[in-house]
């Protein structure tokens, strides 16, 4: 038993999933998992219902392949989308079984996660039906999406491959988190919402992804564990080097009970898991907006660390409070090296500035190629680390201003291009007080440009220092 | 002297302006403060340079009416806009004394805020020069903004009249501050920019709009004030019945520095300014975007208590994040009475939902009025204070659907339109994940019903424990 709870499941064949069936569509859902994931899969799926003879032909023009049951089909089947009713789910695992299926998603819900003895009884004869032969990711989730693949269980998921993970045990927020990424600049290489993780379980998918080539960076939303597998977590763990970002559900006592009305988890005590975060170096943040952006700072600059900043700001006022919340947050402003301040001062010439950090560029800010260098200047202060920059959003506008300067939104942003050739983090605060499309459009060409643009100093300040900490960690770890 | 720190200005007859002159509005600039103000401004508008003999017509139609003084203007002048350079203030300001400008507002800086000797002496030979006769907003301010007059410094501000006012110690946030309104859905009495404060100073301003009908919230950004004023001001604090929000800037070393090179204010000690609004029960804030947040809570709800929240989720794990999140800013989840539970069980008909709070509504929510009935319920238990509800933004765009229900949006925001009628906040997030289009309708339909809308928790999770403290203390105060 003990053995048993050490292991981790083999799950490398998800990468070479080839043909997909969509157990239990239905007309009445309007074949929703089934349309979905024909959206974009990019090998042979088949849709099984007995009680359908055939099915319309999928927008895209993709045939709908449909057959009474799984053994029907005339081709080996990878993976297998269940969502039948609970009581035609021991019978679709015997085909699964039958048929060779490696991988089989269980969409359906009323297993454990119901809190019943006849759940907890259905889902424990689920796991004898399909005898380590059929791994199982669910009940009670949405699945895998793996967009190398094509496999996405909704519509107009995002279609590039990215190289960040997510493992989540709910799947509402796994939606929140995959639709919200392309805005963000950031891609997933894998999500797994694994629901009840009755086979396949939160270990077994952690351990996989550290050890998975498409993945750089790991992200999780978790409720709990069990707790017998507290010691194969913990060597997984050990040996992880990827930064892995988490939020922990149900750490407040609303919010653990709140967590086992959802997924029936034992949240386990804060104390343990804060021990455990901090001794392996986990990123632990408090929601799933600053898991998103955590994970798109460290995929843009990889580890960092922020001690000391440039701060440019169009208005010495919002520079002052900038100063607070980033000190506050153990973040400093320092003055520049005094060969640095003098080459700064030299390239000022517009009145009302101020170049001392923070500093304070006022109309200067249309002038972009001196904006660029001396932003250049500040960055190579060996004492800097990183710039921050706020821009409102009407500077893009040109009708917000009387003296025209077409060139200026191009002149900024390549400006900040131009800064990336640095190894220091360049952050960019384009308030959203009012131009929603010209901020839309320097916020696509700077996450392209893989810049992080914030709405908010509240989105990332705090962030920073949780990376830093990261980073230092990791550095004494490395030379330990 | 010590009574003349005591003294507070009458400003009241900023109420009446009726005419105005731009004094130094230069081709160079292309007029840009006279553009500026002639956008709105309801009197008649004079432009004042003795260089030139004619400017062009305006885009609006308005005459470009321009004379080489003021005294040449063959009417009263109630409010004077000066652009001039420091050279020719003082000559400036005997025209404003002979013309019997009642206010006049100085743009131009170089004068205390440099920090030069100077700088320091022409302020005050200016503030001789005026002998009390004209009221100075400035130097280095931007102004007023006072919508109801048409008075406005930059292009496209806001034209509605609101009853949130604004005294600010940057013109670059009073920019920011103003333009974020519109989105916000609140709207401005009047906003001034006081620069240097030589001679109306904060503690004139506060005190002007605590007794200003036009008024009902009061918002500031402040770095500091001169130390014998400060009898003065808890002389003010003491009176007020308006809500005050403040963001103080210069708390941490680096930020008071940034303070001084800002506007040469010596921001104080923290201890003592922490103590002041403690004393007077002002809520402070550490960024503008809390302050503008904050603002809208109480425009929206007036002072509102929340300690127990119904909490309504798309996902059940977005709700246990959120209850975490409640939790640790001292506001609960708990459970329904057993009589309210009952009523919400029997509306539920959807499998795996969850209607314990935190509620999992999951693919209820399409049955809008299901929901409508629902939220009502929840509000009706005398132990839950608001409503907060969390909607992807793809719930608002019919492509991302494959069962259309092109009336859903209608219908849920219709739902939150009927629980206004209700005491209780409603606070909706619409996660900004996708479809920024779809999104910014809805946002627009609730804030337009003064419901609240945020992207991301953080925005407005750590404000409601403020505002609560705040109607709290208030509420003790009266009874005293």
């Amino acid at each position: 038993m003990n053995d048993k709870n050490q292991e981790v499941k083999d799950l490398t064949f998800i990468n070479d999933i080839k043909t997909m069936a969509v157990i239990g569509t239905t007309q009445k859902r309007e074949f929703f998992f089934l349309r979905s994931h024909q959206e974009n899969f990019k090998g042979n799926i088949y849709a099984i219902n007995p009680r359908l003879k055939q099915i319309p032909e999928f927008d895209n023009g993709t045939e709908g392949k449909i057959f009474p049951t799984l053994t029907d089909v005339p081709e080996d089947i990878d993976y297998a989308y269940i969502t039948v009713p609970p009581t035609q789910i021991l019978e679709v695992m015997s085909d699964c079984v039958k048929k060779g299926v490696k991988l089989a998603s269980i969409f359906t819900a009323e297993f454990s996660d119901s809190g019943t003895q006849e759940g907890i009884e259905l889902e424990n004869k689920l796991l004898e039906k399909s005898r380590g032969k059929v791994r199982i990711l669910g009940p009670n989730g949405m699945g895998l999406f793996y967009p190398k693949l094509g496999i996405a269980w909704r519509y107009k998921f995002p279609t590039f491959p990215g190289n960040i993970a997510f493992i989540s045990q709910s799947g509402g927020i796994s939606n929140i988190v995959i639709y919200s990424s392309e805005d963000l600049g950031i891609a997933f290489s894998k999500v797994f919402s694994f629901g009840n993780g009755a086979d396949i379980d939160f270990v077994d998918l952690l351990n996989f992804l550290v050890h998975d080539d498409e993945t750089e960076i790991i992200t999780c939303y978790l409720e709990g564990i069990k707790l017998s597998r507290g010691g194969a977590l913990k060597k997984i763990l050990s040996i992880n080097k990827k930064p892995f970002i988490i939020v922990k559900g149900g750490r407040t006592e609303s919010g653990s009970k709140a967590a086992q009305t959802h997924t029936a988890a034992i949240t386990g005590s804060e104390k343990v898991w804060d021990a455990l975060f901090s001794q392996y170096n986990v990123i632990r943040v408090d929601t799933i907006e600053r898991m998103l952006h955590t994970a798109m700072l460290v995929d843009f600059y990889g580890p960092f660390k922020v001690k000391n900043v440039a701060l440019f700001s169009i208005s010495g006022g919002y520079g002052v409070v900038l100063t607070d919340l980033l000190e506050k947050h153990g973040i400093k402003v320092p003055r520049f090296s005094p060969e640095i301040q003098k080459r700064l001062d030299e390239k000022f010439f517009t009145l009302g500035t101020s170049s001392k950090n923070p500093l304070d560029v006022s109309t200067q800010v249309f002038n972009t190629e001196s904006m660029k260098a001396i932003m250049d200047i500040a960055l190579s202060d060996e004492n800097i680390d990183a710039l921050i920059m706020d821009l409102p959003s009407w500077y893009l506008n040109q009708n917000y201003h009387i003296r025209k300067n077409s060139e200026f939104e191009k002149g900024i942003l390549e400006a900040f291009r131009f800064l990336k050739k640095r190894d220091n983090p360049i952050l960019v605060i384009i308030q959203a007080a009012n131009c929603p499309e010209d901020r839309s459009r320097a916020v696509k060409f700077l996450t392209e440009n893989k810049i992080p643009v914030f709405r908010d100093p509240w989105e990332f300040v705090p962030l920073l220092s949780k990376i830093t900490m990261y980073s230092e960690t990791l550095k004494i770890k490395n030379i330990e």
